[in-house]
């Protein structure tokens, strides 16, 4: 890419969330003009942009329209119409991630292939077509379902403990999935420019909310021993460049409890579980991906300080117009940073925000994080 | 303020240029609805929030029809019509900082009067009422005549040195001032809130381009002596609580050689000697602006790393269309961060961005802050 090209740049989002969101926040340094696609006329995006367009991000006419006469796409969801992404690429869009990548990691049964074809350790899996054939499957029970498409923040995925539960499972071509006892949930963010340089950023560890299955805690950095903690970022190497990915990639990692480290999902973008890089790191991770689509040498990932992140989800038994209580009580705590997602309307579980605490004593910023969780609630 | 508020707070600020954006930057993270009026349709903040108007900051019916029906508004720039802020915060708008402090500092004059009523040290002044007057000046020659109104970064400021000069003297309400053989120039930024909450940050040294007296280079936090660092503090205290500003101030500084501090300006807003915060500090000058004009409590302003900031400034000679040479460069640099300002058109000398550079190691900060500078520049 020409240097002197940023100020000129038109560059389309897919989605227009959070994650779009804090990548804006960032893109504002490089002179970036942004277009917006999102299907709610509400998004997080809407006024931050040049160009809002509210739209269907699964649809081709609608997809290809927007991206016509941008001179590079990226996403910040992948449930997005691949064929257009595809044909704007053949028309020399850049799109990053590539088309390819978004139409293999949105199929978790492409994905699954695509880990065992290039030896990436991950647990066994069998694709089924139909409910029926969960009666004669390879993998032993209890075993997890889930969905080749469309699942998302722990939606399209079921627990299949007995044979009783068959009757329950999803009708639809999804995957099962060995039961991994796993002893810890890991996630590296690794980047990857159009030249080929690769940067990991430390390993985090999460924490998940099992009542909405969304992470609602992470640790960063992870203090897990030193030889996991590489094993973990040669593997998120090793994916991206697999891939041959330009952009970021979320690896999500099982620690079992037999030590052996086992790749759970990919998300070719920022990520949920690189929030804490804002505050946490000296490059953040909406930086690292913008830095990498831009061809762009890769920046510090080394962390600046501890850092715990606590997504903030709408309270259960609330759905409206969100109000917040606690903002003022968690702003006069040490360390604490608030991010919220300029969203309208809390539903239970929505995320609406998130916190990061930093300190230089790991328990410390731990502690602090519990109490804001404690403190700060959206209500409607 | 009803700490619910945030996310329909409709917040509007004057002026649209680069403090503004990276006080939108910061805004987003609160959900405040942003409206900006600015004369220049390609204004900066243009494309980053709800509601932009073009039009005249100092003209009463354009400030005051854009300030109605906001909750609140804050500026980026002091040359704003202050008789309809001062209506609009009569029929109950909050203006912070509020509009008779603006009044004060718009005219340096008034400044002058206030830092002498208040006992502030400042270099010893003369109102002037026309060039006739220095022909009998109080003040000995060589001093500095400084155009009481509209003076800005640089501009409206004239040195006297001898009688000859007197001919081409501003013929305007003005001011002369001794002139003062510093040994350093010092800022500090110092925060309050409704509540009376006072905090100041770190003091930073500057250092100006002489040809276009602007900052250029600005080196936090000060290694002055604890002592001289400490007077800085309590006099910037002194007179946040002397105005009872709410919002946030810079007051600028001149060592003298024998160690006295004198006051040389205030800008009620955020400012060029505070951009080194968004990376070097806990918390960056507009956050802080942000927590000040909301009455949150003040976050913490400690150094996080070493920092320089480098102004970026368009080069003599190229006037138009801006292009960027350099930023791969300074990119690969370590601890470089570059905050572009979304200027279409670059002259010479013009504010287009500014570079900081963290670093442990406070002289690898500098010399790298020395490699942007002779790395990164602005054409046509």
């Amino acid at each position: 890419m020409a240097k002197d090209f940023y100020g000129e740049l038109q560059l389309g989002i897919l989605g227009g969330g959070q994650l779009g969101r804090m990548l804006i926040q960032e893109a504002i340094n490089f002179n970036v003009t942004i277009h917006i696609l999102d299907p709610d006329k509400h998004a997080p995006c809407r006024d931050l942009c040049n160009r809002f367009v509210q739209g269907a991000l699964d649809d081709f006419d609608t997809v290809y329209a927007f991206g016509k006469g941008l001179d590079m796409i990226t996403i910040e969801i992948e449930k997005v119409n691949v064929d257009a992404l595809e044909k704007l690429e053949e028309e020399g869009v850049m799109v990053y991630p590539q088309s390819r990548i978004i139409r293999l990691i949105q199929d978790k049964g492409l994905q699954k292939q695509f880990f065992k074809q290039n030896d990436i350790p991950t647990a066994p899996f069998q694709l089924i077509s139909s409910k029926e054939s969960l009666n004669n499957a390879s993998i032993p029970l209890p075993y997890i379902q889930k969905l080749r498409r469309d699942g998302y923040d722990g939606r399209g995925v079921k627990k299949i403990i007995s044979e009783a539960d068959i009757e329950d499972a999803f009708e639809a071509p999804s995957l099962i999935e060995q039961w991994i006892d796993f002893d810890k949930e890991l996630a590296i963010i690794v980047s990857r420019n159009d030249d080929g340089d690769v940067a990991t950023f430390p390993c985090v560890e999460m924490e998940f909310n099992p009542e909405a299955n969304l992470v609602e805690f992470l640790i960063s950095p992870s203090t897990l021993p030193f030889e996991i903690q590489q094993r973990a970022e040669l593997l998120a190497k090793k994916i991206a460049e697999d891939l041959q990915i330009v952009g970021l990639l979320a690896v999500e990692l099982f620690l079992t409890k037999d030590g052996q480290l086992l790749v759970n999902e990919l998300a070719p973008r920022p990520h949920n579980s690189g929030h804490q890089s804002i505050e946490g790191n000296f490059t953040s991770q909406f930086a690292q991906h913008l830095r990498a689509i831009f061809n762009l040498p890769p920046g510090n990932t080394a962390t600046r300080s501890n850092a715990v992140m606590v997504n903030l989800l709408g309270e259960a038994g609330h759905d409206g117009l969100a109000r917040y209580e606690g903002i003022e009580e968690i702003l006069a705590m040490e360390g604490v940073y608030l991010h919220l997602y300029g969203k309208k309307f809390t539903k239970p579980f929505r995320k609406m925000g998130h916190v990061c605490v930093i300190n230089e004593d790991r328990e410390a910023a731990i502690s602090t994080a519990r109490k804001v969780q404690q403190t700060l609630r959206v209500i409607t």
